[in-house]
């Protein structure tokens, strides 16, 4: 089950990320790299720090061939993309919720810290996104959004939580995914925000 | 010694992360990554370029929990950061020292070529600056400022130097610890800055 | 034959590198270090990519020297840049084929999936640029340019398809680098593009 969600999210992912490259008036590659490094990036960065070798998609060449399909065909969808957008963001808010529970479950498998498993999950939940946005040269907008990260972090301590009361993992998924897809949903539909640090004086 | 330092160092540089957000208008939780990003990012990179594996602060979920806790501190105490500006960038000094010479310390022990060694301080002494600023969008302020990497890399050669001339371990972190900081305030001070490399023809 | 094409194409990229941080005022320290990201950036994220430990350039500290000489050469060059512009651009050219050659190489001989081999031709021979460019702050011109990483794919494919037809490796390696070079120095002189996917609506 969640490798289905995997692959589903990792291709909301790389359609996020062609639409953001398009934004840009990035050519069809320029437009693939960001598609890539949406969708894989967060996993990539949590495999280096996690020191886990091999990393995933370089012994799954079909998901960087379906990564780039999907932002190819983000690029031809995107006339329709309007009509789209409310897909479009249910897709992403699963990624979302399936990068950071994968993440999690990769770092228990490893047997690291409390502390460092919410890490792991946070950083493939959100990661990708934030290299999309740098190569897009803006500042990530995961840090400016209603609830975008602190739904990754809720996941993963709900997540983390139910896991040392032993819970059965497969309840312990559906559980969190929920969970977390409906946060991420309602602060999307009642534009949740957390306050903002509106701080100008200008030191150095 | 050097551990006290290296505690004092994380958490100046974490709330030097939180004020650089806070300046991009970002909510507690981007303030929170870009303080974990400034304090930790310079480890991780030069633990990844080394290959040195588990990365320290994954094996120290305290390290994790006191930036955070530097991070917010720094939000709350920012209205009365206008006067402690100059406290603050002691701290940020003494950071950077202590970072460079944790890092050479790193490369030596993993007998790495004197170069690497001076590499090692150097990325450890200025990566989390670096992130930082990219994740805030703007041009690495490390490149533009007064003497600031330049020192880094003066208490580099001079740790290794006085290793090589087999000076006591403790003596030697005590000098270039004087000697960096001594550098960095005056620079601070005096204003001193290297020529600045302007070139303004347009090539690709 | 591979070494020297490869030192003087990191002397190249070094040099590209120092011209695009001296367009932003960088001092002489912000040139060096961009100058050593843009020429060893590229094999430094596909050693760590591929979990190839030590990576490359922390074995050769003859070549940071080289590099950092290549970028402090530009500098000091600069003014008589404007006449050598046609030469550099050949230089550049010759870097990115041979980076993606060297890359597919390394990536063979740790037996990974050719989709992967690919991958890490094209990781090394843009991935330098991108890091060159988005420490300038500015999208990643590699994104936007005349065939240039579509070059690097071609190269990449090109080499594996007359490996994999047991073309003896000094032919390939010719040929691979003949083609590579021809490929874009045509695009450089007739200005080819790929379609721009410019997408203007903003969704979130």
């Amino acid at each position: 089950m969640l490798t289905l969600i995997y692959l589903i999210a990792i291709t909301a992912e790389a359609m996020t990320g062609a639409l953001a490259a398009g934004r840009r008036n990035m050519d069809i590659f320029g437009v693939t790299v960001i598609a890539f490094l949406t969708a894989l990036g967060g996993g990539t960065v949590r495999d280096i720090v996690l020191g886990r070798y091999p990393i995933g998609w370089t012994q799954h060449p079909e998901y960087v061939l379906l990564v780039v399909a999907g932002g190819i065909a983000a690029v031809l969808a995107a006339r329709f993309m309007r009509h789209l957008n409310r897909l479009f963001l249910v897709l992403d808010a699963l990624g979302l919720v399936a990068f950071t529970i994968i993440g999690c479950d990769v770092a228990l498998g490893m047997h690291y810290h409390p502390v460092i498993v919410v890490m792991a999950g946070m950083i493939t939940g959100i990661a990708g996104g934030i290299l999309r946005d740098v190569l897009c040269n803006r500042v990530p907008i995961v840090f400016r959004r209603e609830l975008y990260a602190s739904v990754s972090l809720l996941v993963a301590m709900l997540y983390l939580g139910l896991n040392l009361l032993n819970v059965p993992h497969d309840y312990n998924i559906a559980a969190s995914f929920a969970f977390g897809l409906a946060l991420r949903l309602t602060a999307l539909w009642r534009e949740w925000q957390l306050p903002v640090f509106a701080y100008r004086h200008d030191h150095h």
